[in-house]
């Protein structure tokens, strides 16, 4: 069960830069940067109203947001939403055949997995559930 | 000044078959296809809790999103911010030497303008005032 949007994700090349644009020009604030675990990518958060935009950075040549970057360019990167359960929305997901990529992880906000683009109508989702 | 994400925009090659994911998949219903106004799209809405997504369908090989469908295939399309003062708005963004494209038009929520993704790290973003 969705409940809402939780955030999008966008790939960017230059997150000062595109921390920038978005503060300058559409007027939205923005976190400080955080460097993901494996410290292969840095990202930041901006508050819009009703969502978030988690741009994206990635560092050095290794690793998925690398490669996507490399691939397809600046742009959106994938959808999230939040669910309640994400045990019972991971199996009711592999029951109807959608392809889940990998196991449930934990991460900053909470439980997280992703949904292939190919049982998606083209878009990486991910679902959340959030820690309590 | 941007006062929330209004929709984002997802390019499907099939309406229905996209309907039927987000109604059977994840559990979102959608509004009935509404054809656009030239003709050349069909879109459905579908409500997110805090945002709505709408899916977009190109009816024949002419125009932008079938150009758009067939060069990236399904996905999102574009971000839609809703703004105060479509007037200051673009008056604000051509100062800052964004790349508005064309003069805003009227559409069924309200004045709308896009801003094209090589002025705002990748994503095409659309502006709307909505109607009073």
């Amino acid at each position: 069960m969705i409940k809402q949007i939780s955030h999008l994700g966008v790939a960017v090349k230059d997150l000062e830069a595109a921390r920038e644009f978005y503060r300058s020009v559409l007027g939205l604030q923005s976190s400080e940067p955080i460097m993901s675990e494996d410290g292969r990518m840095q990202g930041s958060l901006v508050e819009i109203g009703n969502a978030v935009i988690e741009l994206l950075q990635p560092l050095g040549s290794e690793g998925v947001m690398a490669k996507f970057l490399e691939k397809r360019g600046e742009g959106f990167h994938h959808i999230c939403y939040e669910v309640d359960d994400m045990t019972a929305e991971v199996e009711s997901l592999k029951a109807k055949g959608i392809e889940v990529i990998g196991e449930p992880t934990e991460g900053i906000e909470g439980l997280s997995v992703f949904l292939h683009p190919r049982g998606t109508h083209g878009m990486l989702v991910e679902l959340v559930e959030k820690n309590k």
